[in-house]
């Protein structure tokens, strides 16, 4: 039974939903008996996006900020949670180690930190905060809009354990996303709970085994409601390295996204769906939005190629603060589209069908982690 | 360190209050590690009193009714708190077999069931009502204010196990406090679980008993705190069996009052307290608020035994109704008073300093169990 869209873009997602509704006790059933077989990260943020007539998630965020973004009431949720976590990993433990981003001076940021810390004392742990920044060689204020502050202090590494001044942790919780690789000192921690694991980082982690993944669960989760799986599923394809400026890669982006593209047209005529299909190319590595850009049209890659093959570095600026400005655009109509609560707003991912393909850009991981 | 009351009535509890929001990851880590010694309830709901200087708990309830007060802020947590129960004790339970009370008749009752059921389907089983009642023989539709209904099915017990009709659960909740007994039907149940389990009832459990032991926990979280525990427990005292018509066990009741008033009169000059001491008096058995008194002298209580002594039935039934207007007064006493919230407004039972005195009488269980 698959839910059939004719002209209305509400019906399916109706549809879909009463189906959800419906199935709770079963829904809920399958998820206590994955997560026996399965670990559940320790926390994450999923950005889903509701295009009316799919709803699917286009990012999953292991180290997840915005943890300020909670309204006051899901407040005890998250304290009940992270008192259930703690139980199952360390119920003994007194203290707990928090490794923030090292951006000090993102007070969105910071207020995120201070929120977790919150969460974290109140579900019965001594919290306190320990910088991977190096140049912080003693405990550190950093104040916060509300007046209060935030104290960071140099990490205190022994052979098998980490902590700091007096202050001896049973768990080590990441809120550092490792973009900027694995820190030597993070490292062989055999004694102590280090959560997410390292591998979890974006120095290992890749998009696109995210996304392979999620495929088997979205149809494993489909075939329990009895309905299509693409509902729930982003397709993707996946390039190896791909770099504008020389043209390599370019092909693969070129061949995939136009595949792509045809997948989903044949998806939108199965149901009815008058819209122009679209995708998004970005990297497959790293939690930063910038170099995200929507693609309607395979030629557009191969301009952008083109250009960026025969343009100086003044004209490639140009275009990188463009594409910045294709990104806020695509922003601004996720504004008017989203009907989906969005915890973690920082990545400016998108939209209906959206393919993982990995483009090679280090250097677009330098902005701000969690700007809106 | 203990606090001081010298003029203010407000003034300690506050003190207190501060004390515990000070020392709130020590207090949940102590729950943590008390958690891992014992089994706690699957749920209770408590009564907790404020009188300003002191705030304890006076009842504890191991069937609680009431869920429909949950306002719908705490429903997603008490979903939470279900699906970790679940998880624990039954995590590929697909069914839960819930048997409430038998006073079919009270709305205030069955949409406490109704929003049990909500919770535990919330948190992924399917939830069928089986009844007590022997005269229900076949599935019955039960009507609610809000137009919808419950279905009460009869049980079906197989030499292992208890279920209904096509209907074999993991686990059996019981909403029914036993009261009436132990009925056959649920003794023997070993291939299920049975929660609460069946020494909890007031077929055996004793209010004596229960204070006994919540004086040995406030005595250690008192010690962590560094408060005197006498600020969160009651202080009570037991008499055996005791009956008004002939006088049993009048003297323990009196000699057991006057002790415990001079205790209290002690503690309220210690701490400044210019209010005049009273106790409770109730049945050390059983839910229902009917037949508690409040004395403020122990003739009060010799009087009464003396009126029942000498009274005829029709004399009788009136100071029945007599104390059951005292009963409505003191209620009304605490409607004001009371600063906390109290999610079981079952129990009539009150006050700052109340003692828990065996009164024998077993007629005063018909009452609803629900009345507000």
């Amino acid at each position: 039974m698959v839910p059939h869209l004719v002209t209305a873009l509400t019906g399916p997602i109706n549809e879909l939903e009463q189906r959800i509704l419906d199935s709770m006790p079963a829904i809920e059933r399958w998820f206590r008996l994955e997560w026996m077989e399965h670990t559940p990260p320790f926390y994450t943020s999923v950005d889903v996006r509701n295009a009316g007539f799919k709803l699917a998630p286009v990012d999953t965020n292991l180290f997840p900020g915005g943890f300020n973004n909670l309204t006051e009431e899901m407040l005890p949720l998250a304290v009940q949670a992270a008192m259930a976590a703690i139980e199952k990993i360390c119920p003994e433990a007194k203290n707990l180690l928090l490794i923030p981003e090292k951006h000090t001076r993102n007070t969105f940021y910071l207020t995120n930190v201070q929120r977790l810390m919150q969460i974290f004392t109140q579900a019965g742990l001594n919290v306190r905060l320990g910088t991977l920044d190096e140049t912080i060689a003693a405990p550190t204020e950093i104040a916060l809009p509300d007046g209060s502050s935030l104290k960071l202090e140099p990490l205190v590494r022994t052979r098998g354990r980490l902590g700091l001044k007096d202050f001896d942790p049973c768990t080590i919780l990441l809120n550092n996303d490792l973009s900027a690789g694995i820190p030597k000192v993070l490292e062989n921690l055999h004694e102590q709970y280090l959560l997410p694991p390292l591998h979890a980082g974006w120095a290992v982690r890749r998009k696109t085994n995210h996304f392979q993944a999620y495929e088997e669960v979205a149809k494993k989760f489909a075939k329990l409601l009895g309905m299509d799986p693409w509902l729930i599923n982003p397709m993707f394809a996946r390039c190896g390295e791909v770099n504008f400026s020389d043209g390599t890669g370019a092909d693969c982006l070129m061949s995939n996204a136009e595949a792509l593209l045809g997948k989903i047209r044949r998806k939108y005529k199965e149901y009815g769906i008058n819209e122009k299909p679209f995708i998004i190319v970005k990297a497959d590595a790293g939690t930063y939005g910038m170099g995200i850009m929507t693609v309607r049209d395979p030629k557009e890659l191969a301009e952008l190629s083109l250009a960026h093959t025969v343009g100086n570095a003044v004209e490639n600026a140009y275009r990188r603060s463009d594409l910045f400005e294709r990104r806020r655009a695509l922003m601004q109509d996720w504004a008017a589209w989203c009907a989906v609560v969005q915890p973690d707003t920082e990545e400016a991912s998108a939209v209906g069908d959206e393919p993982e393909l990995e483009v090679a850009d280090a250097g677009e991981h330098d902005g701000a982690r969690s700007a809106p």
